[in-house]
């Protein structure tokens, strides 16, 4: 069972519509809710971080295991074009961790926490064999104005933020700049807000498990398809595979209307056009001509 | 490391205060949150679940596991006296937990879902060794409202609700109505209503580690001693240590100004006084005038 069909099945299992203060459920980054009175929507994500899935114990240093529990679920309110408020943190501790070990992972998580403005409100402690955390975020949109998956439209250009395939470069060499970006993803929080609030993005994800998936995901949202027909923008080194499949760039994947002019970079960050929204069946996506398949990260795919 | 020593080095280095909107960060069984413009306070809580140190693979069917997630936050929410929106699942699947397994846990958990008003707005979803849920359950209050461990004062009656041990008895026996107790813990969010608005509760937290951890906790939170001087509401068949001593009952602890009726039963559930707030050392609680030692389910404590 593919992640997209277990997701389908709860969906449907779920049922019921959402109560009178949710605008949007299962499915997108993030839940979106409306509380009474305010101006905002409230935004919630949560994002799993476990031992041996994500993070390895002999590579991986605590500050920047901290770091990136927190920047994976940053990036979900940045794809929606939010800023982050607060933040809970369930953490279960294998025997391995002692005080110095947990000191360093809360300086990494809580240096990014201070950075980007998201309070540590509380969360959950446990002992495990294997570490595991599960970050909550809550950010804020003004109403209605959420980034959303599903907005692309037949015309739309196509973009990403930032190089592409850094991450799975850096995984499998552990050196230099790639392993760097593997090991402290910067999430795109301002991007997020210059594509909400001045570039009217018609959709947005983040870039979490490659872009044949994560743009595979974004179309059916959508109810189109996708056309790659420019050079993506490749991080140094990085494969072929890696820039098309390589999961956890964190960079932003987004469309916009094709008459709004959209800068070639921002905060000295490419944004570049990697093609077009067109018609065609829900969730294909072409690379050249070509069908790219959907390769990217899902724990739920079958093993073939 | 004891979890509090654990709990009071986050809260050091998280160092800074709440922001405008928190009302209540670490410490109590859920951060308190304020929107601007409407007149609430939000409830946030998280909680993990985990194979082999809260539900067993053999022994914990599937349907109750899913209950039991969900449960576990909404005790919570009930200690704060609040009344549940929504939640989000983070959920790690093993390779044992296949299509049939995922259905049947689903279904425990949206049958609480529905009866309770819980919208389940979203989540994460990924594959491990071992099982992993956190739920994250999101509820309200009527501003400055809720519950709060911290507001006993001496003189005040201490109370539980329901029978003690039936948790440890069932985990222990795994049979009959204590086993079904252990699966089937029921969150007290009527009554948490009903003492937030009803009874003006001074303090109230749920009892999820024991009696004797729990109340300990109440005490330090709120500076302040206890005597239990009354016979406790035990569990049929529960023993003494099992009473005093024993988790995941799920009950609620509170405590009510002496002036204050509390009546015997609310809703078919007893209420039963258990002794009395008094000036002390913080944290200190006595038992029939003995020092009760804190000896509840702490993940942390060290091995002696």
């Amino acid at each position: 069972m593919s992640e997209r069909k277990l997701l389908e099945r709860i969906r449907k299992l779920a049922g019921a519509e959402p109560g009178p203060e949710m605008v949007a459920g299962i499915g997108d980054d993030c839940a979106i809710c409306r509380p009474a009175g305010g101006g905002e929507d409230w935004l919630f994500t949560t994002d799993l971080l476990m031992e041996d899935v994500h993070v390895l114990r002999a590579t991986h240093p605590p500050a920047a295991v901290g770091h990136k529990a927190l920047a994976r679920g940053l990036s979900d309110i940045a794809a929606m074009g939010g800023r982050p408020k607060f933040c809970l943190l369930s953490l279960a501790l294998p025997p391995w961790a002692g005080t110095r070990w947990v000191d360093s992972f809360y300086r990494g998580f809580l240096q990014l926490a201070r950075q980007t403005g998201t309070y540590l409100a509380g969360g959950d402690l446990a002992r495990a064999e294997k570490l595991v955390c599960d970050i909550v975020v809550c950010g804020a949109v003004p109403q209605g104005k959420a980034l959303r998956r599903n907005g692309a439209r037949a015309g739309d250009g196509i973009y990403v933020s930032g190089w592409l395939g850094g991450s799975a470069l850096g995984l499998a060499t552990r050196t230099g700049a790639a392993w760097k970006r593997h090991l402290r993803p910067e999430p795109r929080l301002e991007l997020g807000e210059f594509l909400r609030s001045q570039l009217h993005a018609s959709a947005a994800m983040d870039l979490s498990d490659g872009l044949s998936l994560d743009l595979h995901r974004l179309c059916l949202e959508s109810g189109v398809s996708a056309a790659i027909d420019q050079p993506l923008p490749a991080f140094p080194k990085a494969s072929h595979e890696q820039v098309l499949h390589g999961g956890e760039d964190y960079e932003l994947l987004f469309t916009v209307a094709a008459h709004i002019p959209v800068p070639p970079a921002f905060g000295g960050l490419p944004l570049t056009r990697i093609g077009s929204i067109t018609e065609g069946r829900a969730g294909e996506v072409e690379l050249f001509g070509k069908a790219l398949p959907a390769l990217g990260y899902d724990h739920f795919r079958e093993e073939t």
